[in-house]
């Protein structure tokens, strides 16, 4: 998980990686002083166990269809649905179809 | 603009309004202890004047075309792109299409 040294005000593309995606890992595309931002990327059957992470996130389906398991509720998202997640939420993730997913974290102190 | 009272784990739609963007206004998704988020709708020619947050935070692009000048240097941001600015970086929005986009903002404390 590469995290390049972007400048603020760089334009990133989070669209979606279509027939790339088979060929594309999860990378973190910035990580600031409050904030980081991942594009997760699992192909139709994976997942990521359930974790915790102390700062509140948001998840934005950009492809494919995924399960977001909160606190042992699921909620299946598609492209273009979102959730927060309240701070050391428990949650994980299962892709139905090769998805990809943008997630943001606040860097708690 | 509202503020829903939007859980933790509720779904929220982020797709392109389309056709439903003439009648749609900016509105706040939520605002919970450490995240703010808001879908900015800006007709063609529409601006918001340059102003600063305190907190970091990320303009995507949902549809349309803005350019975001950060400290009056003007990104082009199309739909799918992404840009993180600093706290307190000055910044406004002018919209050259029909436009809306997800503004995240980290609040400081």
């Amino acid at each position: 998980m590469a995290i390049p040294h972007l400048a603020p005000g760089q334009v990133l593309n989070v669209l979606p990686l279509g027939a790339g995606l088979h060929q594309a890992k999860t990378v973190a595309l910035f990580k600031s002083e409050n904030l980081e931002v991942i594009r997760l990327v699992l192909c139709a059957g994976k997942s990521l166990p359930p974790h915790r992470v102390p700062g509140e996130i948001t998840i934005q389906c950009i492809e494919g269809a995924i399960t977001v398991s909160v606190e042992e509720i699921d909620r299946l998202l598609r492209a273009g649905q979102l959730v927060y997640l309240s701070g050391n939420a428990l949650h994980g993730v299962l892709a139905h179809e090769d998805s990809s997913a943008l997630v943001t974290i606040t860097l708690v102190k």
